[in-house]
């Protein structure tokens, strides 16, 4: 664990209150998309997945203590005050599987279910396999087996074994 | 819920194999960085989060059910077999506070530790308080209260309350 190297001039921060909440939480990813009959198609029969929400405008599936949603990408513009966000985007979600053997056949489901491939599933050098697909709004997903993190039956991941 | 629009001549996938296990699952959200020491003052002293690992190229927090990771956009860009990752990307993530008053001094939280406003705080139409604040490497973070949506003492955050 290296030391927090600052920048100049820049002072810690004060302590956060005694007693104040400071979880380490994600409550929501948002995807910003641009066709909802088809993002509903890759994560609905692609992953397997069932909405807890849907409307005219986003899909909510409730996750492994968050939420994923999907939304037109207009509207999270407007809620984010911010326009002009682009894709591929500089990130990845990765979903984890239990058994190495389960990796290619989802991505073969994804794929089949309106994904494209980025990369075939292979060993990389820091252990595990996995490969990546995009999905209809060229957000990548990676799908991974990796022994080293647990996966309780709840969905549940934690980093260590 | 409105029944999943096929595009044409698309068949539905064939079921799952009865037994197949299929989370709803997010195992990691992978944020391409370019600079872990403005990254590491952001979610460390800004959110206040305390990291599970990290190296010289990646770091690691422990979510509530996930993993967020932090990673060099080089080294996502060669992992994912895919270049030209932009910025700002097409999403959001979201933390969630428990009370209304923890939001703005969050927000001045993260503006201090090198996050930039995108959105002052505000009330959306469908209800809570929320504002948004991009991270040093330009990833938006929603930062809300929704009093629709349950919070537990371990950060896991489920729709409805």
């Amino acid at each position: 664990m290296g030391a927090l190297v600052q920048p100049p001039g820049l002072e810690p921060l004060a302590p956060f209150a005694k007693g104040a909440l400071m979880q380490q939480q994600i409550s929501v990813i948002t995807l910003g998309i641009t066709d909802l009959a088809r993002s509903r198609r890759f994560y609905q029969e692609g992953f397997g997945w069932r909405p807890v929400f849907e409307n005219e405008q986003i899909v909510f599936y409730q996750m492994n203590g968050l939420l994923l949603g999907t939304f037109l990408k207009d509207a999270l513009e407007a809620d984010m005050n911010r326009r002009g966000l682009a894709s591929p985007g500089a990130f990845s979600l990765a979903h984890n599987l239990v058994h190495k053997e389960e990796v290619e056949p989802l991505m073969e489901r994804l794929l089949a279910a309106g994904g494209r491939l980025l990369r075939l599933a292979d060993s990389p050098p820091h252990g595990g396999f996995r490969g990546y697909v995009a999905d209809p709004g060229e957000h990548a997903w990676e799908i991974a087996w990796n022994p080293a993190w647990s996966i309780a039956s709840d969905g549940h991941v934690t980093f260590g074994s």
